[in-house]
């Protein structure tokens, strides 16, 4: 059995567009709790099993399964058929791996750095920079519409999720732009928007 | 074929370690670059095909593999012989996925930013900190002897790491310390330091 534990307007709401996009609503079972906002509302909730308190968390068959790049490639290897990553054995598996690692060793410390304009020689040399993220998706960008190629992939998924609730963080790029506008075309962005702003209406009258 | 970029005393190291405990020393050829390092010396190396410059880098058939978490499940899911990793399908793939990305998205910041002495509001709603990161390490590490069980996994390799080199950074506990202790136990700890060291005298003749 698949639980996950969301929250709307968080970092679970891409394992919602994920569950959209393999179709799997019907396998998992969404338990939305609260979590500690940074503007002070919310809190940790006890019937959330996460030791943090945080979202998302994936439980499987009883196996508490965490961060949000793991919980991505996980489901995208037990869900194979929606083609949303490469499996174990293609060629360009190693690239998708790269992909969801990199997003969280450098793209969320790179923004989250940025959002509380810190700055250090030891960060620099540990992350880089916005110059150095940016000019990494362009050269993905510049062969192919998205970061594995013809296809959208769970690797854009992720990597394109900061972009939307963090525009100041978004790289100034042509390309970059028409690949954010290319991933928010997919009907699954809006379907992922108007669960969270129900289940944020829902939250609110409980 | 399988290429490592490689630079001694590096993040590229915990590979080594791999290779050796994997003891797929035949299967891989390893290409020593140098790196920039934080006091200066060294630089890029026009040879590493790294957009960063930086190690580890693994090239599989004309595929780059970048970021060490994602080399490592490569590796592991590539060679799952010596039981190094739970592959798909083992119950316990989640947990071993979910170590290996936290390593990545909370470890290493979390040192890192200790290291330059950093705290923000936002970091800690992101990263939480030190006393976190001890107590999910104190946590798994109660119930048996490695982080996935009774069994030294590569998420212990990857985790242990930083420790090894930042003992600033050392959880001050006794279950972390005795876990770090048999980890560094194991002959491929000294075979990966002495891999190292001739590796450093080699480039410092060259």
């Amino acid at each position: 059995m698949l639980t996950l534990y969301y929250s709307p307007m968080s970092r679970a709401s891409r394992i919602i567009r994920l569950i959209d996009e393999l179709d799997i609503w019907s396998e998992i079972e969404i338990r939305r709790v609260s979590v500690a906002r940074l503007d002070g509302a919310g809190g940790q909730d006890p019937s959330n099993p996460h030791p943090d308190g945080k979202v998302p968390l994936l439980v499987h068959d009883g196996v508490e399964i965490w961060e949000s790049n793991a919980i991505i490639l996980y489901l995208t290897d037990l869900f194979p058929k929606a083609g949303m990553g490469p499996v174990a054995g293609d060629p360009l598996r190693g690239r998708y791996l790269s992909w969801l690692a990199w997003y969280g060793n450098v793209v969320e410390p790179v923004i989250v750095m940025g959002a509380a304009e810190l700055s250090h020689p030891i960060l620099t040399a540990t992350f880089r920079g916005q110059a150095e993220m940016t000019e990494r998706l362009v050269r993905a960008l510049e062969g192919s519409p998205f970061l594995m190629g013809e296809q959208f992939t769970a690797a854009d998924l992720l990597m394109v999720s900061p972009f939307t609730w963090a525009p100041a963080s978004t790289p100034d790029h042509p390309l970059v732009r028409a690949w954010i506008e290319r991933c928010d075309a997919r009907p699954s962005a809006e379907r992922t928007a108007r669960y969270d702003a129900e289940q944020l209406q829902e939250a609110g009258v409980a």
